[in-house]
């Protein structure tokens, strides 16, 4: 199985630094050549910057420690199934494999919503590998919106 | 018509010194009150960042110039029609109403593409209002891969 070499467990271990500081507990951790070059949970409040999911955020770092654009070869790993902004940033940076965790209905693009790795306005797809870690990454994200009703 | 005020007429300038940068000529100006309270132009070649398209930009150095995550009440102006990425960010950020130019039916992600306002997975869409300076911002683009094709 895909998560046997960790990287799941190191996007869920963002996931749950991300809850600590009061993000949303998604983690993402981008690996090329089977070594992490960015990790990142959700820094959305963190950096007043609606657009710094996880998955950008590794992408982004990436990009910068790497010195290109593009990710041609990249595998990118995340708790959560992307959303519309996110999944378009991965097209755009030609990541290779995403693994993503919990499904998400209401957010989703990958296999839910506007499902844009199969739309012809989009111009590369990743290879999609689903379900990884789903449990503990649902699970995250539940009890950090419990928590929140409650408080 | 919306153009007199010359927020169209920014985003216009600021796609031509993308141009002149070597970056796809498309350009943004983010207005709140009246005001400019961001501009700028595509910058992905600049910033080894995919991410880092006119809108992404816009919204990116208005929050932080504003210290908000969300931008509530303000207008966006940008020459080419969004993005898949650019229009989920318009309306995670909250924008109040977003002027286009060009359509862009290959890439274009509002009234092309995904529509992604118009979809459930969308909890937020700006009013749309398009084909302001429509001309000048494809002439703008199909320059631009014109020279690049016989560079």
């Amino acid at each position: 199985m895909p998560n046997s070499d960790g990287f799941m467990d190191a996007a869920l271990a963002e996931a749950k630094d991300a809850a600590a500081r009061g993000e949303v507990p998604i983690g993402a951790v981008l690996v090329v050549d089977g070594v992490i070059v960015a990790r990142s949970g959700n820094r959305t409040r963190a950096e007043n910057d609606v657009t710094a999911h996880a998955e950008i955020a590794v992408i982004r770092d990436a990009a910068a420690a790497l010195g290109q654009e593009r990710l041609s070869g990249a595998d990118l790993y995340v708790t959560l199934e992307p959303c519309t902004m996110c999944a378009a940033a991965i097209s755009f940076a030609r990541i290779r494999r995403l693994y993503y965790g919990a499904e998400d209905p209401k957010g989703g693009a990958v296999d839910n919503g506007v499902r844009f790795f199969a739309q012809p306005t989009c111009h590369h797809a990743p290879e999609v590998y689903s379900g990884l870690g789903e449990s503990e990454a649902a699970i995250l994200l539940t009890s950090f919106f419990r928590s929140k009703r409650e408080s």
